[in-house]
């Protein structure tokens, strides 16, 4: 089976790149199953039920999030009735929504976990033995994704390398920027530390960039505002082998101005 | 002009790895300078002049430096008489060693900068103006190197973005991770967001796994170790116009067991 | 001379406080220059103009800020133009206001000197040269009051130490709980680690304790408000040597529910 | 029943502090039980088994401890073994130690809990639900002690706040400098945002000054080392009602060369 997991999806043209490469990358790639992480969607904070809607419409079978979960108000109203979103799963016992969910399709299905890092970020419950707990409950073989939402490199490396085997990958979210470093575990997890964003290119994590080189040098607060311009849309293929669950192959996609794509 | 770039260099494994590896790029590649980020060079904290010596050795050019830099106490003793290594610029006034220098071959220099982000890291001096002063003394058109060694993405971006134009190449350490979206800014200048390391290829960014997992699963402390076992690589080269000092090409190296050099 | 420093002002509780208690204050001891932390004063984040101007109504004499200055838009239209207030001097050359200003009374004056911790605060110049070089530039035996709006212990200690002898006074803010660490150091300058807040009584750190409690049971946000009820006032009186500046006595003022003020 | 709280004792300059007043401040109070806090006890950094047996020698019940639990490596060889000393209750399950003990005396009992905070500190498990936890397996009117180790105002006052009415008392500690906002909230619970060090005086937090501003001076790694010369004591005395484990007296003590203590 062909997995796809679309990074972080900044603002609307985070959304427009999505809607123009999405419909060609599944010509080309024949996907599964597509999940996308919407933390960023609502101009760069959160999601609103219409975005989610706007991605399901495009194709997409489920959405991660993270640190913006909660950044629209509105996410309060609709996540508990929305199997198909999740967010990181250790945030507390009582917190709105889930934190993991099966996709279905026609000839399997797909685990995907949502888990955030706790290093620079929240004080959220421990992301190992939430995965331990949420595994445990789940059976045997099924293909498993875990989306690690988390800043450091370190916590990302740590997580994947303790779910090596038991899970079919660990992909990092968050940065914005793709790594280089996709790989298959020992135990046959596939690894990405982050799969990097989707919206624009000249932004700094697709934000206006004048705003933020203004916050660093002034260290006032400064509202940030979605860029404009060019896009860049990057993801990941994994395909996963549906007896074991384990990943046969991890390739990056990254669409560009300076890499375009061709169908 | 054609430069080598080669990410944070850990312990014995990344001092092996570039032994064995350098010779090799330097045949296929032929870059006129060699740069290698040495903080983690000795077992994985910081640098001794014999390891320093043995990178010269080895035809390196010039050695940066990043928040390990004082990690073994003999750098004390050594920074101020060595021209060719530089720790982070903006550290304060009175600092040891120094922040930038310039490297000579046959047919021209280069200056390198070394800069250290703020964000989750040491209250230095601001990278951006740190950055202006050093450029303001330089004469026009020199080629200019910064290795910025910063924790966060955005930092890194928003350093691109502010010296785009005024500096042939902005390439980021410390994450140990390699990232891959290289790139040549409107401006010209070459970037980056992370080298990546050298060193054990089945660690936690070079330390034994088993140690950092345990650190994160019981919030306990632990002495991290070098990891041993296979090793990789990861390097960035540069073409620089010797006219005007701007990039003309960047290409990321990546060598491991999923990735085999070719000579 | 009489000095009294009055802590982060919280919202119109702690206003209101202010206006109660301040009077019955300058009545009992008859300080000849007033200084309040206005921080927080507008709804718990930054300032206005019609606040600055209701507080040198009741007779401040000055008003020192924080990491909240800029909560409030309007600061950028008038800080320029108000010598009484200060923010943080170590805020990057170009920030708009001031950060250390002159007050002057019948006989004589003061020099009072805002000044930022870095450690868990914003990425700022160093605490430690900013005040030597304003120092530098002032006349000799001048008396000089530096509120030190800091996050932890020992950074406040460390300006402390480091200043003793220089200055009259070196007085913490931020953490909005006053400290019982009052003390003259030996070489004459008076230290309190915080000076305390003013305003809601059972709220945390003046703001409405469900909501907080809230956000730290949940992980999510919450927007904070003040909150309401029973007020507290907390202040320290310094006496200062004209002569020579320096400090010969510092008293903590406490007034709550548990503490009444008695005239 | 009355209970004295002893804040962290820093190196020998504390445990000598601690010899020299505690005979004096037993014979003057008469405390039922007495608690210190051991983290710094040894050098600065953890406790080892010699220096427990002394602070029981003493007449000290128990010590509870906080983020430097485990600098001393064979605290590991004894803390299981000691059922009179606490370490944050909130470490995840299987660390070594236990996070709250019963201390009993001739008329009566005390459950002594430790947490730690997680603003600025380890990830570790929710503090507020941990103490909920706790709580629900203790006898109904127990009298309870909690000592929270934490970084800010905020954290601690919002505990405190959450366990007003079912435990006897929170008192802070880890900022090493007392609070004078002492109070009974209105549930029954005394509240104190930190009770101090005991060691050095002339310190910064009980280490070496000149090296502490060195630190933040040149952003240099520096050994600290605990301070010589005069020294202070910081506790807190708790009157708590036996029937309902309520508080009916907080009074802070603060002996230091400013504060002499006389019987
Ligand atoms: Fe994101
Ligand atoms: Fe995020
Ligand atoms: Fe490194
Ligand atoms: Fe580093
Ligand atoms: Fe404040
Ligand atoms: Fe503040
Ligand atoms: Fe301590
Ligand atoms: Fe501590």
């Amino acid at each position: 089976m062909r997995l796809l997991l679309v990074g972080d999806i900044v603002g609307s043209p985070g959304r427009k790149a999505l809607c123009e490469y999405l419909p060609r990358i599944k010509r080309a790639k024949r996907p599964d199953l597509i999940v996308v992480n919407g933390e960023n969607a609502a101009d760069g904070r959160g999601i609103t039920r219409a975005i989610a809607g706007e991605f399901f419409g495009m194709g997409v079978d489920g959405i991660t999030l993270g640190n913006h979960t909660w950044d629209k108000r509105e996410i309060f109203d609709f996540i508990d009735d929305e199997p198909r979103i999740v967010r990181p799963a250790n945030y507390p016992e009582g917190t709105p929504g889930q934190g993991y969910t099966h996709l279905r399709f026609s000839r399997g299905e797909l685990v995907v976990i949502s888990l955030m890092g706790r290093t620079f970020l929240s004080s959220l419950e421990c992301p190992f033995r939430t995965a331990d707990a949420i595994l445990k409950s789940l059976k045997e073989n099924v293909p498993v994704l875990v989306d690690f939402h988390a800043e450091t490199t370190s916590e990302k490396q740590a997580l994947a390398w303790y779910l090596d085997g038991r899970v079919s990958a660990v992909i990092g979210t968050h940065t914005h920027v793709q790594t280089a470093d996709e790989r298959i575990l020992p135990g046959g997890t596939a690894y990405l530390t982050d799969v990097g964003m989707v919206g624009p290119y000249d932004g700094i994590l697709g934000m206006d960039k004048d705003l933020i080189v203004k916050r660093f040098l002034t260290q006032l607060p400064v509202r940030f505002e979605v860029a404009t311009g060019k896009v860049q849309l990057n993801a990941v293929l994994l395909d996963l082998d549906p007896a074991t669950g384990m990943a046969s192959d991890i390739r990056r996609i990254r669409i560009d101005d300076d890499h375009p794509w061709f169908d």
